[in-house]
């Protein structure tokens, strides 16, 4: 749809009464300039986390179904009282839960992946209204049930929104300034990024406090549809993220990412069969779990030491998984280490570039932190250390490169 | 449905994790007993007013449609939160939203009406499951809009899917143990009745503290569905509700209703032409402002002053639509008293019982109260009196009758 541009709020933007109230004047803004606006927002402030902790308090591990209808009461409330916060100040307007805005899902409760968006009564709406207010995070299966996006899922909904509406492009609006090139709070001289490609803040997910999720730079990139990152608080430009970005000088080093939210799980003396570990990652895949960093230590008998890295939210369920697997297969043991931390260098070219390894390593060495494991991609090099020491290697690191 | 329950729990019912886990206990009593249950619940607490409150601060005339969509939040809290508390103790339960229950309304937003309920749903995850949680107060209209039943939404609902149902019977759950023969708050001596027709208790809807509403215990006596009101704070018998009541005395006089909430409109000097009351009375119809008692002065003159009592909270809309006819038909003015009260006796044959009226008026003569206006009904007799002296009227009366 011609000038129309999707914007997305997160928590903290409308964390309150006050806060909704700015974010609406923000919005008007886009129609005083002649746009139609979809907007995404998600719950207020914590009362996603409120929620949760009432769940918990009723039952230790609530029923995932039941808890996506309790988490989708967040964002259903968001919209209402955004939506309110613009008729107030004279614009036509309406609010559109995940169900009412088309948003069709996988089954799987807390974890759904978006299967399409049914856009009749959205574009209905948006010829009747110059603003449209869409929950996020939430969507509806084909049995008519809510879904919840698991984490970044808002951001997925705004995404997935634009691409299906063929927007101009997508605002996310969230409490920093832009995708850094380290994240600020660790690193005193860290930089906003003013352009940079989806490849590369793919690989830099964890930059600029956790601000975009995989997921929906994914979309993003799969729809070639420009992804703006920029403050609510603030009237700052933000990082723009597209597909190609021009580069004046040849920057090697986008950025340096660090993820502390991991855990080590590994499988002691799986016995050497072909075909064991796709067995695992398998069942891995199949609880939904995801799999970063492999290590397979091939000793010189005849099993093998397996360890792999997950978000510490999957924890307890990878070690369920493994645990079943290491009875099933007969190895010894499974361990898991939470003490561990993934810092990385991002950028075009780092890994071809044996320049900037020998420099990351010897960051590494300066400090006497010990490389437990090492991967690489095409634009990231990642080694995974000791957490205590994380932040001070990061510190170092960016000094280092100069950035 | 064969051995089918339906239960209705109020806010205060459901007002913290821990009476949520009490209703739990309560509701699987139920199935141990051998029945299905479907069990309607109200937003927790004071949920509502807080929602409420923050759309007010957002904006002082919040649009009803996006109300309906804010406040059917609360209600989809409570159903995940008591499925999950259900769950915690070992029983098969699913939480169904008004929109997944099939609850099928008018488009009239804060003030629904129910045209239907599509039971398929409901039957199916009632073949599949021990306890159906349904969302109390909402329904969804024929264009997927959510809407909320005003007034005494959740009982309507508990109602309506008892009768859709063919339930045994319809409980609702409530902080007082039953229907009083007068407001137990006001007057000391007050006694719970055990068993009362719908008619009768149609008529004293504001005994008990205001425990049930006209509009459930008019759907119930269309269905014949004999309806329970008790306590969920303790196992008290409650009050039945059905067709015939056995009566082993012949008791005359069944309650005492004092009604607090209800103002008083007066259109004064009303040109006297035909149909002229007719257009104000369809003109209020309209506007969905329910009127009771209204007093017509014929004057010598060519005008009259019409009065009529609506409920508080419609007071605002009423005097709107009340200037709109004054102006239009060339009446004076209209004032509007929120100074009064409306105190009732109940029970069948009171108005033909040339007695009891008089012991009524001797009451408050003897008390020096004015009387405003009086209405009859079959079996009611009701005074407009001054509101500041209306629960001294009504313990002196109770006092009278030696209820």
């Amino acid at each position: 749809m011609k000038d129309l541009i999707v914007q997305k709020y997160g928590g903290t933007s409308v964390g309150s009464v006050e806060r909704i109230k700015m974010v609406a004047q923000r919005i008007v803004h886009g129609v005083d300039n002649g746009k139609k606006m979809i907007v995404v927002v998600s719950a207020m402030g914590k009362r996603t986390d409120e929620l949760v902790s009432m769940a918990q308090a009723i039952n230790e591990s609530p029923p995932s179904r039941e808890l996506d209808v309790l988490m989708a009461t967040g964002e259903q409330e968001s919209i209402a009282l955004l939506a309110m916060a613009i008729q107030a100040i004279g614009y036509t307007v309406i609010s559109l839960t995940g169900a009412q805005c088309g948003i069709r899902t996988s089954d799987v409760h807390r974890k759904a992946r978006i299967e399409g968006i049914d856009t009749e009564r959205l574009e209905r709406e948006l010829r009747a209204h110059q603003v449209v207010i869409v929950a996020g995070f939430q969507g509806i299966d084909e049995n008519d049930e809510v879904t919840t996006l698991g984490r970044g899922g808002s951001d997925t909904s705004a995404v997935a929104l634009a691409a299906a509406m063929r927007a101009e492009r997508c605002e996310i609006y969230t409490d920093v300034d832009g995708v850094y090139n380290a994240d600020p709070r660790v690193v005193p001289g860290a930089r906003k990024i003013d352009q940079i490609s989806y490849a590369e803040v793919l690989e830099m997910a964890d930059l600029g406090a956790g601000v975009l999720h995989t997921r929906s730079v994914e979309l993003a990139e799969k729809y070639k549809l420009p992804l703006v990152v920029r403050s609510s608080f603030n009237e700052n430009r933000g990082t723009i993220i597209k597909e190609d970005v021009n580069q004046m000088e040849k920057v090697l080093v986008r950025g340096i990412a660090l993820d502390e939210n991991i855990a080590k799980i590994s499988i002691l003396e799986v016995p050497d069969k072909p075909g064991i570990a796709f067995r695992l990652f398998t069942s891995l895949a199949v609880a939904n779990i995801h799999v970063d960093m492999i290590v397979q230590n091939v000793n010189r008998t005849a099993v093998n030491d397996i360890s792999f890295t997950v978000n510490v939210d999957e924890l307890q369920d990878a070690v369920e998984v493994s645990q079943k697997f290491a009875f099933e297969v007969g190895a010894q043991k499974v361990e898991f280490d939470q003490g561990v931390a993934k810092l990385s260098v991002v950028g075009t070219g780092v890994v071809a570039n044996a320049e900037i390894a020998s420099k990351f390593f010897e960051s590494l060495y300066e400090l006497g932190i010990n490389i437990l494991t090492i991967s690489t991609s095409e634009i990231k090099l990642s080694c995974l250390i000791d957490k205590d020491r994380a932040k001070e290697a990061m510190i170092h690191i960016h000094k280092k490169f100069e950035m």
